[in-house]
C-alpha cells in the first residue's frame, strides 16, 4: 500500500477502504507519512467528502492511534459528555456532580481552552490547589474510590487527531463535516465511554452558526458512535446568546456553585438538567431513568437538597482543592476592578451577541490565543439580560471584572455593542432545537 | 497576505489574484511556505481548476523564480522547441541542426530523461567526448560564435517548478491541465524563447492518451505563451507507435545522423521537417518562410545536400565530441549482442504498442528510474514495422541490442507482445492530428 495511491483514490472520488484509512493514519502518526501527503489527502477529503463507513473508519483509526482509557474495572457502562463549545459554557461543572450524585461513575479526562475563554481545566484551576495533573494511577484510584474524578489527560488519547488537527489549522482544511465529526468522536471513543451525550451548539457564538449545520454535525457524530458500538444522544442547543451570566473562569466556577445550590440562572440550570437527564437515560440502559420528566424532577431535587454540591465539594477535596472556596464562592480569585454596565436606554433586548461578549472577556485576559499564554482566573464579564427581556434605562445589564483599568472602557464598548436594545417586543430564544439519538451498544437492547 | 487564506480561497472555488499566486510561489521557493501548505493548495487546484489568468500568473511566477536566459545579444527573436515526450523521440537532434542551417540561432538548455529512455543530453553523451556541461560563459560564447549550442542547464531555470513537481509526484497532484501546462511553459519562458514550437503527443506512448486531451493541453500552453507575449505553434502528433525505428541512446543518435543525411525512416523524417518548418515560420515573423510547402522543400534540400549534417558535425566538434562517430555511426557504442526478432506469422500490423517497446528498451538498460541511475548508451531496440504494413512470416520486424544475454528473451517477448499482427487490413496511423497557433509577440504583427 502506498500513501500516494490512497490520496489519488480520494482525489478521484472513490470510497477508501477501512484498511487504506487505517494504513494512512497509522503511518502518519508514526511519522512515516509526511505532513505534505497528509495535507493533500485532507484537502481531497474537504472537497470530495467521506461516506459514513469512511468516516467511522477514520474515527476508529484515530481513536486507536494512542492510549485508550479502559474503565471496565470501574463500571461496565461508562457515560461521558461532550460540548461543541460555547460562550459561558460551564455545563460540565454542574452536570458531572449531578450525575455522580446518582451513583453513576464519572471518570473524565478534560482539556484546556483555546480561544475566547478557558476550558474545564482552566476553570477548575481557579480553585486554589485543585490538581488537574494526576498520574494514571491516581486517576484510576480516585475513580474507583470516589466514583468521580475530573483531571487533565495523563494518557495520550488519539494523538493522530491532535497531529491532524494542527495540520488542518494551517492548510485550510478545517471546514469538513466528516473531519470535524471524526476529530471530536475519536477522542471520546479513546476515553472509554460506552454512552455519550453530545451538546451540539448552534448560533453566533458556536462553531456551527445555523441549526441545520449543527444538526448535520450531530447526525454525523451519532452515526459514528453507533457504527463504533456506542450509544449517543445529541442535544441541539442554542448559542446565539451566552449560557448563564458568567464568562470568565472564577466567575463561571462561582456560577456553577450557585447552580449546584439551586440558585443559578434559569437558562443555565435548565440546560444542565437536560444534559444530566440524557446522561442518566443512557446510564439507565432502558431499565432505570426511562422517564425524562421524572428524572428531571429527581435531578432538581439534588440541587435543592445539597447533595449535588456535596459531590462537587468531595471532588475538589479529593483533588487537593480549597473547599472553603466551594463553601463561599466569594473566596475565589476576585478582580481588582468591578464595574457595572447600565442600559443607555429602556427597551427590549433584541440580541446578546455571544461572540462580542466572548471578545470582551478575552480582551480582559480570560482566554488564551496560544497554548503557552497565561489566563487570569479572576477577570471576565457577567451579562444579566437575555433576549426578549425588558430593561429600564440605567438598569445594570452587565458587569466588568478587570485587573487593568485601561481595559475597562474597551470591554464596556464591546458589551454595549453586543447587547442590542430595541422597542419592538422579541420572543425569548429557545434553549434547545431538538435531539438525535442512536444506539449501537448491545448493552442497551 | 497569509498562505492559509490563499489556500482557503482556492478551496472555495474563487479565482486567485496575480499577487496571491506570486506571493505563494515566491515564498514556497524560498522555503518560507512549507511543503504541507503547497500540497494542500495543489490538491485544491487539481479539484477546483484554474482560470486562464490564474494559469498565466502561475507560469510567470515560476518562470521568474530563478535565473532567466537572456539571448538578446545573440538574436532579437530566439526560437525554441519542446516535445511532450514519446518513445523514439530524437527529434531535437535533427530539427535543431536543420534550423541552425538556415542561420537561425539555436541556444538550447536541454534535460536528461527519467523513465523509459534517455533525454536529449543522454543521447548526445553516446558520442564520445561530447561535453553537455558547459559554464554559462562557454554556453554564451558558443551561441555567439557558432549560432548553435546544445547543453545541460548551467542556470537555475524555474526552480519553483522543479520543487513543485517533486511535491506533485508524491501527493497525487500531477493530473491537472493548468499545472501540467504551467510546469512546461515556465521552463520555456525562463529559457528565453520568444517563438516556441510545441510537439504535443497523443497516444498510448504519450503522457496524454487521447487526441482530445492533447489538444486541451496544447491549447492551454498556447494560451499561456500568448498571455506571456510569446508566439507559439503547437503540433498535435501521434504517439500510438514509436517515432522512427530506434529506441535507445546510441541507436537514436545513429538514426538521427542517417536522417540528417536524408536516409532516415520516412515517419521520423516527415515529423522532423514539420517541426523545423514551424520553427522557421516563427523565426521568419511573417516576412520570411511564410509558405510551409516551400519551406519544407528547402528543408528537405538541406538533408540531401549535406548542409544539415555539417551543422550537426560542427556542433559536436565545438563541444568536444568525436566527429568520427558522426562521419561513421558504426563507431558509436555498440551492444555485445544483436539479435533479430522475426514475425511469428504473416499478416498486417494492427498495432505497435509504444509503451511496450519502451519497456523492452528500459529492461535492457536504456533508461533510468532514479536520477542517479546509470544508462547504457549501447543498448535498446529497433522496430522496423509500422501500423498498416504487411509482413511475411519469418520477416525481421525488430532487433534487440543487449549487453546481458539474460535479458534478451524478456525483450523479445515484450516486443512480440507489443507488435500485434492480424489478418484484416489496417490504415496507417496519421503523423499529425492538427496544429494550434497563437501570437502574443508584437514582433510578429
Amino acid at each position: 500500500m502506498r500513501a500516494v495511491d490512497i490520496i489519488a483514490r480520494k482525489r478521484d472520488g472513490f470510497e477508501l477502504t477501512t484498511e487504506e484509512i487505517a494504513y494512512f493514519i497509522e503511518h502518519f502518526t508514526s511519522g512515516d507519512i509526511p505532513d505534505y501527503q497528509a495535507s493533500a489527502l485532507l484537502m481531497a477529503i474537504v472537497l470530495r467528502g467521506m461516506t459514513r463507513p469512511e468516516t467511522a473508519a477514520l474515527t476508529l483509526a484515530m481513536a486507536h492511534s494512542g492510549d485508550t482509557l479502559d474503565l471496565s474495572d470501574i463500571t461496565d457502562y461508562a457515560v461521558d459528555k461532550h460540548s461543541s463549545g460555547g460562550v459561558g459554557d460551564k455545563t460540565s461543572l454542574v452536570v458531572l456532580p449531578l450525575v455522580a450524585a446518582f451513583g453513576v461513575p464519572v471518570a473524565k479526562m478534560s482539556g484546556r481552552g483555546l480561544g475566547y475563554s478557558g476550558g474545564t481545566l482552566d476553570k477548575l484551576e481557579a480553585i486554589r490547589g485543585y490538581r488537574v495533573h494526576l498520574t494514571g494511577e491516581e486517576f484510576r484510584d480516585l475513580a474507583k474510590r470516589n466514583g468521580f474524578v475530573l483531571a487533565g489527560q495523563s494518557l495520550s488519547l488519539a494523538p493522530a487527531d491532535g497531529k491532524l488537527y494542527a495540520l488542518r489549522d494551517v492548510t485550510a482544511t478545517v471546514p469538513s463535516l466528516p473531519l470535524i465529526a471524526s476529530s471530536i468522536m475519536s477522542k471520546k471513543l479513546a476515553a472509554g465511554a460506552r454512552g455519550l451525550v453530545l451538546d451540539v451548539k448552534a448560533g453566533s457564538g458556536a462553531f456551527m452558526a445555523t441549526v441545520e449545520d449543527a444538526r448535520q454535525l450531530a447526525q454525523a457524530m451519532v452515526d459514528i458512535g453507533v457504527d463504533a458500538g456506542r450509544d449517543v444522544i445529541a442535544l441541539l442547543s442554542d448559542m446565539n446568546q451566552p449560557l448563564g451570566h458568567a464568562v470568565g473562569n472564577a466567575l463561571e466556577v462561582a456560577e456553577s456553585i450557585y447552580t449546584l445550590r439551586g440558585e443559578g440562572p434559569a437558562d443555565f440550570t435548565t440546560h444542565s438538567l437536560a444534559v444530566a437527564e440524557a446522561m442518566l437515560r443512557l446510564a439507565g440502559r432502558g431499565v432505570k431513568w426511562t422517564d425524562p420528566a421524572q428524572t428531571r424532577a429527581e435531578l432538581e431535587a439534588r440541587l435543592h437538597d445539597g447533595s449535588a454540591l456535596a459531590v462537587f465539594r468531595k471532588l475538589v477535596e479529593a483533588q487537593g482543592g480549597d473547599t472553603a472556596m466551594v463553601d463561599d464562592p466569594a473566596l475565589l480569585p476576585t478582580a481588582a476592578i468591578i464595574e457595572g454596565v447600565t442600559a443607555p436606554a429602556g427597551g427590549v433586548v433584541q440580541g446578546v451577541d455571544a461572540f462580542g461578549v466572548a471578545r470582551a472577556a478575552f480582551d480582559l485576559g480570560a482566554g488564551r490565543e496560544k497554548k503557552t499564554d497565561d489566563i487570569d482566573p479572576a477577570v471576565g464579564v457577567q451579562v444579566f439580560v437575555k433576549v426578549g427581556e425588558t430593561v429600564r434605562v440605567g438598569q445594570k445589564i452587565a458587569e466588568i471584572h478587570a485587573n487593568a483599568a485601561a481595559r475597562v472602557e474597551g470591554a464596556r464598548a464591546e458589551l454595549l455593542r453586543a447587547i442590542s436594545l430595541g422597542t419592538t417586543p422579541h420572543d425569548p430564544l429557545p434553549l434547545f432545537y431538538g435531539e438525535i439519538e442512536g444506539y449501537g451498544s448491545t448493552a442497551r437492547h
